[in-house]
């Protein structure tokens, strides 16, 4: 509420949940920056002392939503849960942090629209599938998880993910998609069976 | 070979295949509509009399890619298999009518930084899901799945397999990757234990 705040910090802050809230309710295409400031109650030279565009806006507000689901996933994890448990609960605790469709829309999909945005986005989401990685590295290490490729499966979890986000804010329907997003998760995990946790032997 | 050839289908297939060798070797956007033209053997005007501009024949590309992907797996499906193994088998031949990662990225990345393209390519992924999605209902009503949202289930998959897609072809490492998505396709199917077939039951 301290809307003219000096701090420079909290402005720079204001002026991004303005933007996102505007690309949420109509599109990160149709919004103006003299829209974002208005909403924002500065000027709009104030916006361009902060972001060089909109896209730089946009580049922006994705890096920071980044920051928060890997927190908010890495704040989920039991030590005493088997990794299964945590990617579940990982999984539910960054749906949580999504504040809608809008904003899921906007990150997961329109955001790639920007060519700098989607340079950007694919470092974060490659640190973000690193972490998955080692998670399942980890797993592996102790026995958990057969031996399988983790980046591969990495990769595979972050796309069934994303799409489950969608689903779910789209439709409305998280429990059937979150029992299906489970037994992804188990898929990788449940064949640990008695002589393949070692040999990790297919056909 | 019949570069010259008078048939208007055939020119504008060239001018499409010369675009798209281009766009797999340097980028969509650094690609110019007079290389396209100079690549196909045309004129500039013979490009603009096809395609409206370089996304109109961008869109054009992917849709026929879609086109061909989904029929490649429908003739990959045997009626004597399972649903599982057909799907297992489906991913395979999508995987092979891919020519190579240039092709996959442009599809599956690139095009999306296309507004028109996406709005196309959504409609194209929603058919795709909608197909995936009757053969995974039709899989349940025989018993061979559990009680699951099978749109969910097609959403999720569908995600799964774009990342194994680019992941393959970006890393080289085939077999490993199939594992995985095979781990998830028997993890959709797997669960289909005594009692479950029709309670689809949670805890």
């Amino acid at each position: 509420m301290a809307r003219r705040e000096p701090a420079i910090r909290t402005t720079k802050a204001e002026v991004a949940q303005a933007a996102l809230a505007l690309f949420c309710e109509r599109g990160y295409h149709a919004v103006t920056i003299d829209e974002i400031a208005a909403r924002a109650g500065v000027t709009k030279g104030a916006v361009y002392y902060y972001f060089s565009d909109k896209e730089d806006l946009a580049k922006d507000l994705w890096h920071e939503l980044w920051d928060r689901l890997t927190s908010e996933a890495s704040a989920a994890l039991d030590p005493e849960a088997s990794t299964a448990e945590n990617l579940k609960g990982a999984f539910r605790s960054v749906l949580d942090a999504m504040s809608g469709l809008g904003e899921a829309r906007f990150f997961l999909r329109d955001a790639w629209v920007l060519p700098s945005v989607e340079v950007a986005g694919r470092a974060d989401q490659q640190a973000a599938a690193a972490l998955l990685g080692d998670l399942l590295g980890d797993a592996r290490s102790r026995g958990e998880l057969a031996n399988i490729d983790t980046e591969a499966a990495a990769r595979v979890l972050l796309g069934a993910y994303a799409e489950a986000v969608l689903h779910i804010l789209t439709t409305g329907k998280a429990d059937p998609t979150l029992e299906v997003v489970d037994r992804v998760i188990d898929g990788l995990f449940d064949q640990v069976a008695p002589g393949s946790r070692f040999a990790g032997t297919r056909g």
